[in-house]
């Protein structure tokens, strides 16, 4: 299998996307493909034992920035290595494309040159979220900042037959996330949605869903759109950054504490273990026609490889072969519903 | 001073209500009426010593549930304790009137019964977020599921004038919550809220500002729509919640850890109360002709009574005469701004 990479997207990029990179070839026996700047690429791999390990380059100028307009950069800079990385997968050179990169950018250079699964309006970012239970799946964690609530129903659909076909679980439950739980309690976003939601039979909706009940595992899927996913997701993020921090500030005020800390350290590592979303590496954008997985911009060398992991079992669970006999499926089933609630011509 | 308390509001009502309300007429030396049904109120109060404390108890019948509409709620129930300690607030019978109950309803009940700011299109719900350096000041955090940018624009305003007149802050940064942080980021009401608020002079606006940087204090003053504002400081509560869980568990699953986390109990408490905001009590709702403060629905005893706390001090700081004279010379000096930059007549 080949993987292609965006070498020059990301905070740490290139040092922590090559070294993930070369980590990644390694571990999971892939090909990763380094898309960018030649040069800069080899003077990385310098750094690295790469004997034995296939990590083709594969030139790119042009690098897509954080702060660059996705859909006029995406047409401006061909060259660029999200544009490289995504023909890649158009034309099956390589069967997944991951990127740390502006994603907006990503989405942008996934719909132009990968494409969109037929009938698929837009294609949204989904990743898993820890629970109590495990994990839940949300989407769309970023890639559309406005939507309409149809675009919710294919978020809940897409995300169904995800939670479904490749997590495996029996008639998962899809909520929306609200500022209340109530029926009834939103924006007009939600309450639209909710409405819509209700009325698709191939789903098991079961209503507004309150960011505190999310941890507890009451839902398998949460739909929202891209800007308040963004927010919900950056933010638990950043809470648990910034306890982690405060726990150490105030350890450190007692030599006691420290000694006692010392003792817990297993249980505190385990905990930083179980809140760090490092290891979920990257989420999927849900809805191409192609595998693109978009990892988090602060990626580490380690969030790379899993962001890797991601893309290489999304490709063997043939997500897109699922999501597209899903979704045609589901617009049958569907439009039947819809058609035996008309009265009889 | 005597403060309206909605003894049938909230999540533990009436019991944690009552409790606070007797707490607070203990600890501030003000009068607490407990507005709601007397015999249930009568009950409460027998559980607690209330001798010398001055507690009258104002009837009202009916209940504003979580679940009613707001608007429809507050027409039809004439007689809720919602209504009723509005009314005292209007007539000036209270100074103030606190409630753990619907938020919606709280604000619909302010709008109709206490009445807005001459000028204020919408009163919005003003909370202390916790960063590093102290607090920063959010709103909307849950009055206004749907709003526009010149509503955001007057959150700003009074956010500002809240954080240079009662806080004492000096040209107080404003910062607009974002899904990036830079220019252009955003969804449309973002996009433009942004472009009104640049256009703003007597506010020091300073940008984007994404949930990550919240707490490192880089605004003192952040604006939201109320839905992503209540999705944000829930998450983060959440969260927060969530981790010292998480913590508990895996502790306990060692011996030695337990051991440990007994020896750092002091630092860990410290955390906890760092993290934890029952201590800021309430939100007040910005922009009514009277002090309102909506309290978390989950509140204890002990959040009720530093929600009465926050209303006292509201009263004290004469806030609402703060915000009114600031909006009116705010209204010139933008007003000036505006017309200095047309062309001459």
């Amino acid at each position: 299998m080949n993987i292609a990479l965006d070498a020059m997207g990301g905070d740490h990029a290139p040092e922590a996307i090559v070294a993930g990179g070369v980590e990644a070839a390694r571990v999971y026996g892939v090909t990763v493909s380094l898309v960018g700047q030649p040069d800069v690429i080899e003077a990385e791999l310098k750094k690295h034992d790469t004997k034995g390990l296939n990590l083709p380059i594969v030139p790119a100028s042009q690098i897509i920035e954080m702060e660059d307009k996705p859909a006029a950069a995406v047409r401006a800079k061909t060259d660029s290595s999200m544009v490289v990385g995504c023909k890649m997968v158009k034309r099956n050179e390589a069967q997944a494309f991951v990127s740390a990169g502006n994603t907006g950018g990503a989405l942008a250079a996934g719909i132009l040159h990968v494409g969109r699964i037929k009938g698929i309006l837009r294609p949204a970012l989904i990743g898993p979220f820890p629970t109590l239970k495990g994990a839940c799946l949300i989407l769309d964690i970023g890639a559309n900042a406005d939507v309409r609530p149809e675009h919710i129903q294919q978020f809940a659909i897409m995300g169904s037959i995800y939670a479904r076909d490749v997590i495996g679980l029996t008639r998962p439950s899809v909520r929306i996330l609200s500022n209340g739980e109530e029926a009834g309690k939103g924006n007009q976003l939600v309450i639209e949605s909710f409405k819509l939601l209700e009325q698709t039979p191939s789903i098991n909706f079961q209503g507004n869903i309150e960011s505190k009940e999310i941890p507890t595992g009451l839902a398998d899927v949460v739909v929202t759109d891209g800007f308040t996913g963004n927010i919900f997701v950056k933010t638990a993020e950043t809470t648990a950054t910034l306890m982690n921090r405060v726990i150490t500030e105030e350890i450190k005020k007692s030599p006691i504490a420290v000694f006692g800390a010392l003792l817990a350290r297993n249980s505190l590592r385990r905990v930083r273990e179980r809140m760090d979303d490092s290891h979920y590496g990257g989420a999927v954008l849900l809805g191409l026609s192609g595998v693109v997985v978009v990892a988090h911009g602060r990626s580490n060398a380690f969030a790379i490889r899993h962001a890797i992991r991601v893309a290489k079992q999304s490709v063997e669970q043939n997500i897109l072969g699922k999501i597209q006999k899903g979704i045609s499926e589901i617009e049958i089933e569907d439009a039947e519903a819809a058609a035996s609630t008309q009265p009889a011509a």
